[in-house]
């Protein structure tokens, strides 16, 4: 049967040809871009033989106000622009370039993450600290996006889940650290920007953190899942929910802990329980860790929003002071607290500390350069969790 | 303490847009597109005060010879280009802007889906087939990225598992479809592209296709996993990798097999194992299912490409006719073939259907519409799935 249907060299060549022109809408040319140099330099290639001016925009470069900064590319031979930018520190970038000031992503580079209801491309510069950003020769945990129950707020909701390395096949149960993302985020946030996965493979890799179990939840209690994840489609998304911040996460959380505590190989108890958030998460970490305040041994506060808007009535934002002594009586492990010199909501975490003194409640404090940003974050995750379940 | 630290609802405010403007580089305006309106027309939408000419191209439009098909937009009032594509009927479908040339994706639209080493925006019409690309009011299965050992390729690899609604709190056993991609693809293209996931879940949902596991493999043994999740960092993805097709695929797949049977609830048996792919992922379902003749109740062929090239020698491709014969004799439930008519494997396809039909070999044949794209192979596996396990 062989001689009579094969496929000859020629064929293939159309198959991949012929699958390439259906599959891929605009096939790209061969141009590397971004071209990451052994001495960290970085060089970006954009095609544009009638562009009059192509510009780079990135968040490696000095914001211009509060628009980002842009710097000018230079138009070599066949429309190419190109510009390298100085050895850059190890880091997860993003960036776009600006085409007679029309954003548009990068062709060459497929790697793009979602912030909120932007979607930006991103390249990882090694040799340092973003080494633990990148998939490296270690054993990998598993991944999954996963549904539970959620009676208090009368529906199904989506979490991803990440389960260490030898999950599935050792008998031990693990303890468990629930993450939780900021506003205009959901339960994809820390998995995509966080780099969560990656950062836990290669921490527990290098026994620096203990084999954990990573629960990434949706903290809009509006949402069932993620934008384009749910039975609302592939709507916008937008940065603010309704009840994102009315108590109802907060009341609500042990739906999420029954859950994992019912379906997962974990040990069930305070010494073995972690939550942390950043920004609204870090809100709701302060809120959920008292409202349950014999519950979590490790709370950890990544550029925390403190308290809630004045007018917000909820039971879950009741006896603040007397549940945060509760909590405090009840002892915990670490109660660790982070903070960017430059970020927006510095005073109101000092000015909290400030009261955490006031009362002897002990915390760990660690202050780091810059904002309000996932740079940061990725940074406090890889901080904090090899200080979990020792 | 409340008092104190109170964060007014003018520093909320702030929040948002401190948040967003670092979160998000960019921030899009309120601009909505694509709307689909209640007829099933399109709105396109793009801002470009300065542009020359900006135009839309998208999967629905008639190709121009290889190259896609343009259709002009018209500037309105504050740089709005906009065009209202005719009813469309329901799938999931493809687009992009050229503005002045420039290739730009959507920046309205957080949608998009890579396609071998292209990004492109996406939107799903609804009211006929592509209901079951969405995500509806049903149970949902799990998906997890998990990493398995498979000693033949002397490597951890990934592979994306889809576990049905229940599976996780049921005590039954389960059928499982293998499910391999394409050239160019990845363990990433049927999830993503192939909306696996919402498929079955609709099927399941509506009681016309059996709770079934489904496996979709990395079929490029040269790869651990999908661009952008190995060691190989953020490179950009290539259609053609080496060892793709020159048997060690077939020969190592019972590394998966292995996996999958002592590490899920699956009913290990003929009558429970199904095969199937689309084109490259035909090519591999054709030859493992003769390879193993008693192994699979199940082979579907999704515009499949059906030999090797004559040049490969390859242990795999020996005795081609013998092993075909040997699954023949064995049985089967379902040898299911499905080929569009403008396919360019279309001839290749209906030769070995008759050197089937010359052996006696039973098999049943779908021919559709159109030709080797993602339109057809959702449609296969909506048509294959409740085929199984009856």
């Amino acid at each position: 049967m062989r001689k009579q249907i094969i496929l000859s060299a020629f064929l293939w060549v159309i198959i991949s040809l012929g699958t390439f022109a259906q599959q891929a809408l605009w096939g790209a040319a061969e141009i590397i871009s971004p071209e990451i140099n052994s001495d960290n330099t970085v060089t970006f290639r954009f095609q544009a033989e009638n562009a009059k001016e192509v510009r780079l925009t990135g968040d490696w470069l000095p914001m211009d106000g509060w628009k980002p900064g842009y710097i000018a590319m230079t138009k070599g031979e066949k429309g190419m622009w190109t510009y390298t930018a100085d050895a850059l520190p190890s880091e997860l970038y993003s960036y776009s370039f600006l085409v007679d000031g029309i954003k548009c992503t990068d062709p060459n580079n497929v790697y793009l993450i979602r912030d909120v209801a932007s979607v930006t491309n991103v390249f990882i510069v090694g040799k340092g600290q973003a080494d633990l950003y990148k998939v490296n020769n270690v054993p990998h945990g598993t991944v999954a996006r996963r549904w539970y129950n959620s009676p208090g707020n009368g529906m199904m909701r989506r979490a991803t889940i990440y389960t260490p390395a030898g999950y599935e096949t050792s008998k031990e149960k693990y303890p468990v650290l629930y993450l939780l993302h900021g506003m205009g985020g959901d339960e994809e946030a820390w998995i995509a920007l966080g780099r969560t996965s990656q950062i836990l493979d290669n921490l527990i890799a290098q026994g620096k953190a203990k084999p954990m179990i990573i629960v990434m939840t949706n903290g809009n209690v509006d949402q069932e899942a993620a934008p384009g994840e749910s039975t609302l489609g592939f709507a916008k998304p937008t940065m603010q929910l309704p009840h994102t911040m009315d108590g109802k996460f907060e009341e609500t959380f042990m739906d999420v802990i029954k859950f994992v505590e019912s379906n997962y190989r974990v040990k069930a108890n305070k010494a073995n329980r972690a939550i942390a958030g950043l920004s609204m998460g870090g809100f709701h970490s302060l809120h959920i860790s008292r409202l349950y305040p014999n519950t979590f041994d490790y709370v950890g506060l990544f550029s925390a929003a403190i308290m809630p808007n004045d007018k917000v009535k909820a039971k879950a934002y009741e006896n603040f002071d007397a549940t945060l002594k509760a909590q405090m009586d009840n002892g915990y492990k670490l109660y660790w607290i982070a903070i960017g010199k430059t970020d927006f909501l510095y005073k109101s975490v000092t000015d909290y500390r400030a009261n955490l003194d006031k009362m002897g409640m002990k915390y760990t404090y660690v202050e780091s350069e810059g904002g309000h940003t996932w740079r940061n974050w990725r940074v406090y995750l890889s901080q904090f969790t090899p200080l979990l379940f020792k």
